[in-house]
């Protein structure tokens, strides 16, 4: 088999035991190690397993399934960009984006995924980093998105987008996604961005509420470098979040750099994986008024 | 004259002195009384001028100037709404859609105004009640919109609308803006509402970043009752603005209700005066890419 | 009864002699007087029923009923407008904004509407009228929509629009836009537009891919004069069309008007009709990505 | 100096005779050999210019300079690319995105770029081919776009999109752009479509005016291959359009297949060139309402 150290990263918050033990189960039965990560503190049924720090997770896995929903997805890419560890999603509840394998079909999935019969779909990440005074204050990655965005929106921001140095517009909106292709489908489609194709090497620049009505969704190059300088917040408080996840507050003159990371990620999907049946199905293509 | 006692409304944080005097003297050479309104505490050359609370402004003045952008119209009218005191602007800085009298014009338009040569402009108002288990908790009034807005964009808020009792959808979204036509060249047409006439007796309802791609903006009569109930906030922040200048936390369960107010506001305008004017000048519509 | 003579139209293309035949016999059991539009010659089963002329139709029935889809119901409308006769809808195929029973409930529907047990639902139309040289030379009414457009995309119309009179904006865009509520859910909503409440007394103006893009719909008083000036066609053709069914080519010049229509149309649901229901089935408002 | 043979490629309905005496005084003096293009006729006063067929101008010139619009440079572009030969545009009345060199400072950017001192910026074309049965029945060059739209929008057109063999979508619509990040700018953007950065390798897919609400631009490599499949037009007319300047007809069953062109074409900028500053001046970035 392709694969033999399985690290399992779950979705504290939801009732998935019998999944888990499912994956568990079949894991075993074909002679894997298996990790469990330690979020997962109320599953005791598993407790054969090793229950193991994200870190040692990350450390000794060769493979890794999230059990949950995309927001659990993200928040383990992140952590497994690093060392290049591919993933699996099985969703709980409704089809995610990326977690796009059923429950019904967990078994015949892992079988064919383990022995490398998989489709491999690589993504890209971004790192920020927020600098005050030629001094890094936060650094995140994201696998979606980074939003600057202010938390009153009875006020509004005032920012400088620059792409690669060159000064692009002097904005005043109630924020900024910066995306990428995975994140195209999240929370930049809301505010009325383009989808990007999953293995496009862009990024989407996506202005939330501008104020003025000639700002349109801007897509660069994956190697641009994105900075962005708060210009102006008028004592309301601005935030800048990676995957809607990890929030930092942000103040006038702080600049905001976004860029890929080096480090990319890789999904692995059953054989016959098709992105776009996932895409109509969650975006009811098909149904017209 | 029509007029002769004139309240004057001016925006504290700037430095308006200047007007502020050439206002009250020509005001004092038409042997009006002048009443300023007391947020006006820096303004000492006027001293001779009677400085009154703003709830004596109202119950004694039959006209009101205000000196300062849109955002002091915005809550000058709101007090003024109930007593039917009619209301003249003077930009400060650059033209607003309210404020709309330069300040190289004010002695011409006064002049004209004083007389009774004016163009009328009634705009209604919206009430904004917060009811939670029955209670009303927060009662509020909006020129512009009443809006519903999560704090923290990293999540969303969940809520129902009904109008006029009639379920109308459940929606995952940043927020909703309830606006009158007077407040749809404002918040609303950042979050991509229609522009409503001045004189149509309409609200509109425009999602904010609204998760599902299917929602577009709503507009029904004005004498609707509007209903919106929180239905999920998951531990995030929510809040309900009035024009944006008082804010009310919510939370899951409450129930929003918006209707037009009984009292209108009336907008004293030059003769002449052109609203299609203001908005191609505002919304630059005359320039082509 | 309410209703004793029905007339019916049916869209000539389908294939729904069963259900033409199924109302027929319903309404004969009722004793109604039933009169068949004469664009269903192909319905022989029916033949003891007397063919009519729409003409005739519309000057002997005291009730209309429409079988097909939205698009024939347009097309009764505008004949029936003028005479003041209720229509119902009976879908053939799918539910439609407007046809809005289901064959599956004819009988229940009709027992209770010809008892003059029916949800009364009045909707205006547009009159449209293309002047040259203040010369009448085209008129046309339209329930949904008037719609002017280039008829080649790859150049673009310019034209003017005023609103009782006063000058709104030049524009260079594929078009325009005119609509009723009742048109709001139709083309409009392609074009960007918002949802107009069936009961609000307003007219929608929708710019069609405009080149300026500062442009958005505006939303005006439903007794407004509406005035668009064929500015420069630069040799291409333009059209105007109403409902999207009758078609009048336009010339540099020409002056198109549009106001509210004096006659309404009573549509006529079933007890318990629900427009919101409608909205939310159609427009898939219930799904999130 | 770097190049000898300038090409001169004028707009032949305006009246640019006194730019082009400059333009050609001015390499005269500079000791090139001049080639006028042959729509040119009417320019008398150069006539001891060899006058030459866009073929043979295109065979011999090492530099082409367009005098007129972005509407002349597309055409241009498209016979210029198979050769490699570099273009620069004079503006004739308005900046365009293209044609953006002002006629004041013509001498001062001709001696830098004839000097190859010049900002090179290249782009990309699209080539369009239409099948009938397996047969190509129509091929085009487009550096903007390739568009399929109905002729007749009281109609409306059914189509298939595939990428790269994966089946997209079914949509019914007005149209559909395909264009390059030169084209986002023009018809694309009036769509609603993201503008694209000029040295993104990247396409997108602009639906016009879709009946599916769900429906949004779509951003995909540009070593895609796009095929869109005419499934209905209901006996209406729908064409395909290459850069808005050759239209072919197009029938129920065609396919139109678009993918880059190998060859690129390669604008020359002056010195401190910022494409940004462009976007800003012709978008109106900086204007808020």
């Amino acid at each position: 088999m392709k694969y033999s150290t399985i690290g399992i990263i779950v979705k504290t918050e939801t009732s998935v035991t019998d999944i888990v033990v499912r994956v568990c189960d079949f894991l075993a039965f074909k002679q894997c190690d298996i990790l469990l990560d330690d979020s997962v503190t109320d599953i005791v049924s598993c407790s054969h397993v090793p229950i193991v720090s994200r870190d040692e997770l990350v450390n000794r896995a060769d493979l890794a399934i999230v059990i949950g929903g995309d927001g659990s997805f993200l928040n383990a890419a992140r952590s497994l960009a690093d060392k290049g560890i591919p993933l699996i999603g099985i969703n709980v509840g409704r089809l995610g984006f990326m977690v796009d394998i059923s429950p019904d079909d967990i078994e015949t999935c892992l079988e064919q995924i383990l022995h490398g019969n998989a489709v491999s779909d690589e993504r890209f990440l971004l790192e920020a980093q927020v600098k005050r005074d030629d001094e890094i204050i936060f650094s995140g990655d994201a696998l979606n998105d980074v939003v600057l965005h202010i938390r009153d929106v009875a006020r509004m921001i005032e920012f400088e987008t620059l792409i690669n140095s060159h000064y692009v517009y002097h904005q005043r909106a109630d924020g900024l996604v910066i995306c990428t292709p995975t994140g195209s489908t999240a929370y930049a489609l809301s505010s009325g961005g383009p989808l990007l194709d999953t293995d496009l090497e862009a990024i989407a620049l996506v202005p939330i509420c501008p104020h003025t009505l000639t700002n349109r969704p801007i897509v660069v190059d994956s190697d641009s470098l994105i900075e962005v300088i708060v210009c102006e917040t008028k004592n309301a408080i601005a935030q800048v979040t990676c995957d809607g996840q990890t929030a930092f507050e942000v103040d006038t003159g702080d600049r905001i750099l976004v860029r890929r990371k080096q480090n990319t990620i890789t999904l692995l999907h059953p054989p016959g994986h098709d992105h776009y049946e996932i895409l109509r199905a969650k975006l009811h293509w098909s149904e017209n008024p």
